[in-house]
């Protein structure tokens, strides 16, 4: 529903300042809003349950224009949004997008990777559509503003035959973790340093894949919470064991990482879009290959809930710190792109 | 769906380039996306028809800091999406709210108009739930992100038991209109023009109603047609005659008008938010009485439907030139607001 930024201007977080200014404000429209505890709102609709979120992709917060084409910041918003479908488990029917574009539209030459020109919102409403087809959507509507920055607001529609929020993991559970870690904000601090990430590292980076058909396989087998990471791993597993009021614990050491990429590191990398799902003590590695079969990931057991409150990290069987949160709007404003 | 924008900078219309340039761009995606024809796409769910529709609307474009308060600014964003409901006659279920704020999120002081100062972003918040919940409907999700100004882009769904779409007219039918046209145009001019509109005109510019009843009670009764007066009468007559290629006939001395704006103003007038709908030959003036009697508004035949394509306005008979259609893309950069 929410998600941390790239912290494109660099600076140091806030431990999810954000989503809770976001959740204070919702708390204070009472009985007028739902409760922002989770990636996407559920509402019944005859013998229907559907999950629908919003999530918003603004130029020098979410992207930088000589980082990304037009298709890849199309693409790269659509995705954010429907990762929030991923960790309900839901099934993708639609997108709607409401397009910000500066003065004409198309900063012909010059903007863009590639410098491509050519009209801009016609490329990035390109890449919004292929990420929704990619998973099985198609784009519902839209609107167009005249806007000083590049801004992609992405709405999601979903359906969720067995929603899995993040409030249902219970004590004796184990936490699991798909694909691998930290080579989103790997990716990120080579391209800030100027230097060029290899093509798997950018495509990473530019081209995230919403975990769509591995949401909805986990949900099947009796998921009992998930969230995407968005925020980084930490941050994300704090919002689940906050949400349901257990422990969770988590040894660094077990966590799947991007080649190059250590563990604390990888920990605290955000827009990562893969999912963290608690599942059934009974959930053994035979389901995680059968997993793998089925989606072509990995799926790593890297915790396991307890009684109690809050993250435990452990490094060989040492308690060591989390990594703090994403947060833009604690760091200093991020400076223009070119 | 998309809307016109107030002109804040003044300059010439373009006759609904913007809406014609989304619509271009939607044709482009192919299959990938649903036709843009309409106020809301329909979803079909089960057995329930979901209208679904999003509407930016961003500070110096859609609203000035001087003029509205926070709370007027949320109400009035989300009132101008909860019209595409209207025009479907679907009955709203929700919105999704994604809300941009300048750095700390609060111009404490100055901002806002009396200089309330407070937190913004709350107050927003508030202004968009009560429009809501005057309608039925509830504060689903919402996202927050840093933005060099105000933005406030809501997403909305709704059921329709009876959509009513632009496409529907056929030759012979009546045209009508709800309520009384030119208000939202002399109210905006008097703001431009450093003027305090009368408490009446204010409220009719910075608060209005989403013809949420009166389109259910039409959808109920048979509308054929039914568009939402965004960009004007003209120019929505013109959508609507496209989309269901029909000439229609309009009377300027028919069309109800505020206080002191004459018919040719009050045809130009966007984002009046009334409604404009075509109803079956024997829908006259007994079930336009009846309609006020279940809404409180006015209903005016204003013209009717004929062969042909386009839009043909009279005066005392005689021909006269439509006004053209608001375009944000067309007049200069509006000046950032104080």
């Amino acid at each position: 529903m929410s998600r941390g930024p790239l912290r494109l201007g660099g600076g140091g977080g806030g431990g999810g300042g954000e989503f809770d200014r976001l959740r204070r404000i919702f708390a204070r429209l009472g009985s007028r809003a739902r409760d922002l505890g989770d990636d996407c709102a559920l509402i019944r609709v005859g013998r229907t349950t559907l999950a629908v979120s919003i999530d918003s992709s603004l130029e020098g917060v979410h992207f930088r224009t000589d980082w990304l084409s037009w298709q890849e910041i199309g693409w790269r918003s659509t995705a954010a949004a429907l990762s929030d479908l991923a960790a309900e488990g839901a099934k993708p029917i639609g997108v709607l997008v409401s397009l910000g574009v500066p003065s004409s539209g198309s900063r012909v030459g010059g903007a863009g990777r590639g410098g491509r020109g050519g009209d801009a919102a016609v490329a990035i409403m390109d890449g919004v559509a292929s990420a929704a087809q990619s998973v099985g959507a198609r784009v519902l509507g839209g609107d167009l503003v005249r806007s000083p920055r590049y801004l992609v607001d992405v709405c999601v529609l979903g359906i969720a035959r067995r929603p899995v929020r993040r409030a249902g993991a219970r004590p004796g559970q184990g936490l699991w973790v798909t694909g691998a870690l930290g080579g989103a904000a790997l990716g990120l601090a080579q391209l800030r340093d100027g230097r060029k990430p290899t093509a798997a590292l950018f495509r990473r980076f530019a081209h995230p894949e919403p975990r769509i058909s591995a949401g909805r396989w986990l949900a099947d087998r009796g998921a009992a919470a998930m969230i995407d990471v968005s925020d980084g791993l930490a941050a994300d597993a704090g919002h689940l064991a906050a949400a349901s009021r257990v422990r969770l614990d988590i040894e660094l050491e077990r966590i799947p990482c991007w080649p190059g990429v250590p563990p604390a590191a990888a920990a605290a990398s955000g827009e990562e879009f893969e999912l963290l799902v608690v599942l059934p003590q009974s959930f053994g590695d035979a389901a995680a290959r059968a997993f793998r079969r089925a989606t072509g990931l990995a799926l790593t057991r890297i915790g396991r809930c307890t009684r109690g409150a809050g993250l435990r990290l452990t490094q060989a069987g040492r308690p060591v710190a989390a990594p703090p949160g994403f947060d833009h709007f604690a760091p200093p404003p991020p400076p223009p792109s070119p």
